[in-house]
């Protein structure tokens, strides 16, 4: 999708650092003095403009929420509506999560969501999908026992793909959902692409697992 | 669906005993000598009226195949359908599917066929549904290592449900397909049932499974 050019960006992430963390790597394995609790820690991948996180965030505020996202455009649509929200239990990063172990130490997530992901769908690029078993060995290492990996997509190849993906990785299904809005669910909340699609009447499929 | 009464069903079965074998439990563990070759045998829970088990034993006439179907007049027009097939790899069980491990022995079985098994819905008949785990349970012991488990349905619920019964069996899922009929596949061989729906427009879903 075309953003805004916004020439501005930098100047806007710089002025919030408190919200949008420079440097993450320098506070791995302490995210929690960060936030300043012991509450546990969930994170996205791919936050794009924040409606999910900001709405996680409200419905759980006894979990913290850190949203990555490489775009700085889109970055930047998401920090503002974490300020307008107010919302203390969001942090952001705009960073490529290429290795998550370079930000997170082991054990230090709780909770992880990959929400709407590029599907890469040429199987040349099956390394970019980040339900590929090598990006599944970085967030094993990094979640703890237990944790569940939300993912929805609307794309029915990549979710394909992803269930045999972490099946073969060893990972256990906990819940799959092949129609997640056959049925209004209000503890499920969308994704800004979510809405959009499944008001056309696309299927949003959803799957949680972990790794044990 | 309401079959048309047959009370010659049962002179019926008794004159094609060749066919439709009598006391399956005595062959048990020698079922590679009722077929007079070595070829490995799949079997079909749910046999319904034989296309699906007349098409794979042409598609594949290497492999023997044994159809189990527990309604008598049901499994009559199978095996009407098979003598005309000329098909000399299919044998059928009138049975009810309960245990399987009385009439096959450990490691006998090389592949295993679900088609549109019953949902059983209702929390309360969970047990009933076939991919319950103490069916798999059952299933496991008669398969052979790496032998693989398909299994297509259009019921979403009861798909769904399998995919996380699998899992939480330690089985690991080889392949999985949301829409079966989005293109055509020369090679799925269609149970009648699957042909009525398809063409309606209901996505058909496969997976397929090993133990190991």
């Amino acid at each position: 999708m075309r953003q805004r050019n916004k020439p501005w960006a930098d100047d806007f992430l710089m002025e919030n650092k408190q919200l949008v963390i420079q440097n993450p790597s320098e506070h791995r394995g302490n995210w929690k003095a960060v936030f300043g609790n012991d509450h546990p820690i969930h994170i996205e991948v791919g936050t794009g403009k924040g409606q999910f996180i900001i709405g996680m965030a409200k419905q759980n505020p006894d979990v913290n929420f850190i949203g990555i996202e490489l775009a700085k455009s889109v970055i930047v649509s998401a920090a503002e509506k974490v300020i307008e929200s107010e919302q203390p239990n969001i942090l952001l990063l705009n960073e490529n999560a290429s290795d998550l172990r370079e930000i997170f130490t082991e054990n230090e997530i709780a909770g992880m969501y990959l929400n709407f992901s590029d599907p890469w769908p040429k199987n040349r690029h099956e390394k970019r999908r980040l339900t590929h078993h090598a990006f599944l060995e970085q967030y094993k290492e990094i979640l703890k026992e237990q944790a569940q990996l939300t993912f929805k997509t609307d794309n029915r190849g990549l979710f394909e793909y992803s269930l045999v993906s972490f099946s073969q990785f060893g990972m256990r299904l906990e819940e799959v959902n092949l129609h997640l809005h056959a049925f209004p669910d209000p503890l499920n909340i969308k994704t800004e692409y979510e809405e959009k699609f499944s008001e056309k009447g696309s299927r949003i499929y959803r799957v949680q697992a972990s790794f044990n």
